[in-house]
């Protein structure tokens, strides 16, 4: 009798913005997982920490800083051998995923190698996506308009051609690429109306027009661009 | 002093995935607004039915079926100034919002009626968006990876332009659009790896491969197509 395998989604840091069902399944998690970086804390363990039981088994899967956005698999070999002997003694584990676990997640690592092992349930979350049009007050999309999510490390040439077609964008992962995406929506008459967001729904959230964004930005930063005309019926 | 607007994110159906702050907020209130059809009981309002107060006002937006997807703007004047009235005399309004509030959401519209008149507060929610990845076991989209999201009305050219590029595609509001779609797709040898969902995370749910979908498919329904690479670092 294998356990079941829950990734969670946490939303995207306030722990107010977890879902009712996240925190059930925290509550009650006797094993949790998170990823954590080399040093410092784990963000997805800090939205987490009021509702993990004290008597929790914790198992942090430790990032590497300089892998981070290209993670070493080793790490999930690892992590999927310590959870999934937890699975075949018959005990749940509840996996923290920050946002969404299938939205950009690093959860989907852990899912390759397991899903096959034991059952899994994907418990989605609120995504940064939305929490930074609700904080910017503006609609991510509207009606029959076609929203784009580029990742902020595309290159110039993708990103200007998908820039070129109408719609809404959001380009997420902004960090120290905000310089150069700032010059390519610059260049396309789109720096104007893009707003630029930091930390949205924490304490230290920041909320600016682009042309006033900081130069050094963090890898959780993004980039809203609105429709030309949000209520344009296409 | 006037009363504070709440647009607040339900999730896509199930109740437990609503957040604890939407769930914090709709206990709390004294005056609820929601979207209804014309005959048979609002979904938004399902959804929160056991949160809301036993004495709350409730203020049904009511939305003609024939006007469900260009909403009469007149209904949402109306809407306005009902809402309106009780913010002047500073009661907070919380208005339900399926999924999430700016994203696809018809709360846009009392949203530019109403910020300029009293402050706003934009709760996110998880969207269906994600939800259906989830249900469907098939991670959204991966690292740098572009995700589109195509609203199903659009013209033939344009969904086969937009689905030429590389990347996921979600195309959403479904419903009468399947068959066309799935010509579309098919023209493209995109339908084999689709899965088509409606009503994820209700229990009268289906995810289907496309190939398997009902033509007559319900409004709030999606078709997911995976990027053809998931892991691809582009």
């Amino acid at each position: 009798m294998s356990g079941k395998l829950y990734g969670v989604g946490l939303g995207p840091g306030d722990p107010e913005l977890m879902t009712l069902k996240a925190h059930r399944l925290i509550r009650g998690a006797s094993v949790v997982a998170y990823p954590a970086p080399d040093t410092g804390a784990s963000f997805a363990r800090s939205i987490a920490a009021d509702a993990i039981a004290p008597g929790a088994v914790e198992i942090p899967i430790v990032i590497p800083m300089r892998a981070a956005r290209f993670p070493a698999q080793a790490v999930y070999d690892t992590a999927a051998q310590t959870i999934g002997a937890h699975l075949e003694a018959g005990r749940d584990v509840v996996v923290l995923c920050e946002g969404d676990p299938f939205f950009y997640g690093s959860f989907m690592y852990l899912y390759d190698r397991l899903a096959g092992r034991a059952p899994v349930e994907v418990v989605p979350g609120v995504t940064s996506l939305t929490t930074c049009a609700a904080v910017a007050g503006r609609p991510l999309c509207a009606r029959n308009e076609v929203l784009t999510v580029l990742p902020g490390p595309l290159e110039d040439a993708e990103l200007a051609e998908r820039l070129a077609t109408p719609g809404a964008f959001a380009i997420m992962k902004v960090g120290r690429h905000l310089p150069r995406l700032r010059r390519v929506l610059e260049g396309m008459d789109l720096a104007g109306t893009a707003t630029y967001l930091s930390h949205a729904s924490l304490p230290n959230q920041i909320v600016l027009p682009l042309a006033e964004a900081p130069e050094d930005a963090p890898y959780f930063s993004m980039i809203l661009i609105p429709g030309r005309d949000p209520y344009a019926a296409s």
